[in-house]
């Protein structure tokens, strides 16, 4: 990544009801992009209303975070759904934010697909282009994935935007693809080491595999995770590096 | 009623996944305004998809039927929801269908309540405020509903226009309102008699109640249903009836 | 199968609030055996309670059909569930379904799974395991599936009765298994077919595949199918063929 | 009250899926009885195992806490159920608990509705007959509910037990009914006054009503509620300080 300029994304909005996970508002006060649960796995409408209000005053970009229909296990279960099924239910959640979106003076800017069908969708041809033929029902948004996944690809054979992201605290293959968090050390938890693979990701386009190898990873975007404790204070020393390192922290256009 | 155009509404799209309700495609055919369900009583994603091609390819309008999210009890369980969860809710479903509408080249051209919630709007004004303050959320459609009620009341008061609707296969009291589903004779189940009364009600603006007396009601849309055996057949004579005693069968403006 | 005695089971039970798909008082003067759907895929707690009684009754024996939980998918989307979810949500369906058995006088007397479930775990180990795991937690009801299925195989080996069926109105391949749905003559749809096929199944234990094959068919039980128009008059049909033929038409013990 | 026994009651297992609201396991080593959530509100089928089989460790009493079917609302939104339905909802959720309170060794002891449908049916003797329906479809177990409650006498004249119970952080009107959670005062907040309260209902059978007036409460369980910071902590010290006063802490009979 040779680009001076670097998006910040995390997933907000992720609590249903009574529940809560994300800390919406203190992310939102890092990040440049906001993937707001769509209701499917996450993400009730008077939760989304709010998420959407807060991130249109601190001018932070909406996106529609896309799942399974699957509150139960909260999107983390692959489904068999059928194209048609799959693009339908896609272009249905972008619908539905778009409404928030717009109340708040703004609009959906990008679709990221969360959880299992994040990762269906890397590897699963057909379930990719459902997911794009959803997106395209409900306006053609740019579409922010996993670089050389199949649904970036896919994306950007329909004529949509295709963004790639990378992940600080995920550890990658000598491949370039991400450790199955089944794997031992696939999530990096020392904050530090998170902070340093950001800027080395965002400034140089590299990080460190696994197994020792540098990997290059093209990406406009790096992902903070947001339901974890700390989680708010991790982001915001993440941003504060890349700024101290000459980049620029603002969305992808 | 002295207007010489009358616009017919149904209930479409009620089906859920592996089940079906309505005769959509018939009753397409027949009626100039489509209440299609939107997912929180009826109407999966891929459903509401395919009733909205439909009704664009017809040029019959599409409305949003907005409901309680109670799949289990098809939003027929009257609920105390939080004003503020009520509004976003109605939002959300307006959003979600609005994106099948314009990628069938149509949009959501009015909102109407469903089951529950349309009888609760009648006389509950906190409600009929909260689907008034969704339906604005989502862009301030016209709102279909009874003459009289708070709900009509409340779209008004807040700018938005409120159209009346009448029911030729429901039997009313001399005040003018609907003789609840409980008591015996609510539902007309005479053909004849509906075709006659959906003439009248049209024509003159007036119906015979339950206890004989001339009542009169202001409705610029007759409502037919969609969920009984030949109700598509019904429909179609109840338009036959209208056009033959010189009315006009199109979409309120 | 050699022996003289054959049961038949039928889904039932698989509306869902309004929606109604199977005709469960024709079916259950028909067959011995009802696979009673339990909330995951269809069947509301009213519904429920409704077929036991029936069920009881007629002396039709009561199985829990278990599903992933997909109201949206009818239960025909496979689904990545871990173990302990699986086992859970098997287990939850089987006690919510025996309060209803019970109440009318008769018990859960077996579990068969659901669609996706059922062909799932015909092949992937890991969830019938958990399968098998959710029945024992609830009892340890015999599991009904497809003989040579690992299902069947982690019944037995778990110390369950394992029950094995066949079905009239679907193509067998050579070695055995079904014809996947998607390919052309999967099902058969000729009545007098099918009641040929189940005669020759339950009498004889053979069935001839789609490729022309003699294939053996361990089974003592027959499904026959609910959901389609005449189903019931067909499966009737079946029965007295199966009666003329010298079977005795009962439960399997 | 005079007894020198006293029950401890809280509402536990309300998560759902990805989502935790109440510290289980450290409630589990205070109360004598758990409301455990079905999955109508809250409680996913692995959550309402782990609760059981931890319950049934610490010696804890299981009972079963069934709510409206609305994950949504946290069954906070009051629904109107027809009595068939309602009844069949609740026997569902018993019967679903009891296969995990088996096969934890235990069994569903109580029933307790949750949220809404628990104000509700203190006043609507409609909905307080199908509960307690539901709960004799199930088995007919003990009720727990609020002294002077339709459900309680609902209960009685059915012929199961009803069981009184009393919270120390909500204020009481003089009529000894709970004063509404929207008023001021509503909810005691101060740990201190919780504590007092506790012994001197339990101890006494008395509490100043929120007005100033001794109000008689006759309950043989206290209710202290799990899903506050700080929650566990104060049932601890609800329970020694009842212990110091002399009572015996212990599960109904």
């Amino acid at each position: 990544m040779t680009d001076a300029v670097i998006d910040l994304n995390a997933d907000l909005g992720e609590g249903f009801g009574r529940w809560r996970l994300t800390d919406d508002e203190a992310l939102l006060s890092v990040v440049t992009s906001a993937n707001v649960a769509c209701g499917f796995h996450a993400g009730d409408p008077a939760t989304m209303r709010r998420v959407c209000a807060w991130a249109a005053e601190r001018e932070v970009r909406i996106g529609a975070q896309v799942s399974y229909r699957d509150l139960a296990g909260f999107g983390r279960r692959a489904m068999d759904v059928p194209p048609d099924e799959l693009a339908a239910e896609v272009a249905y959640q972008i619908g539905a934010l778009e409404v928030f979106a717009r109340a708040a003076g703004s609009a959906v800017a990008y679709v990221k697909p969360h959880g299992a069908l994040y990762n269906r969708t890397v590897h699963d041809a057909e379930q990719a282009a459902a997911v794009v033929a959803g997106v395209r029902l409900a306006g053609g948004q740019p579409v922010l994935g996993l670089p050389g996944s199949h649904l970036l690809r896919a994306a950007g054979e329909a004529g949509l935007r295709a963004v790639g992201e990378a992940f600080a605290d995920r550890a990658y293959t000598a491949a370039g693809s991400l450790v199955s968090r089944r794997e031992p050390g696939a999530v990096i938890e020392d904050g530090d080491a998170v902070v340093e693979r950001s800027v080395r990701l965002a400034r140089d386009g590299r990080v460190t595999a696994l197994t020792g190898e540098r990997v290059e990873v093209a990406a406009r975007s790096l992902c903070v995770h947001g339901d974890t404790p700390g989680a708010a204070r991790l982001a915001a020393r993440v941003r504060a590096s890349l700024e101290s390192a000459g980049l620029r922290v603002a969305a992808f256009v």
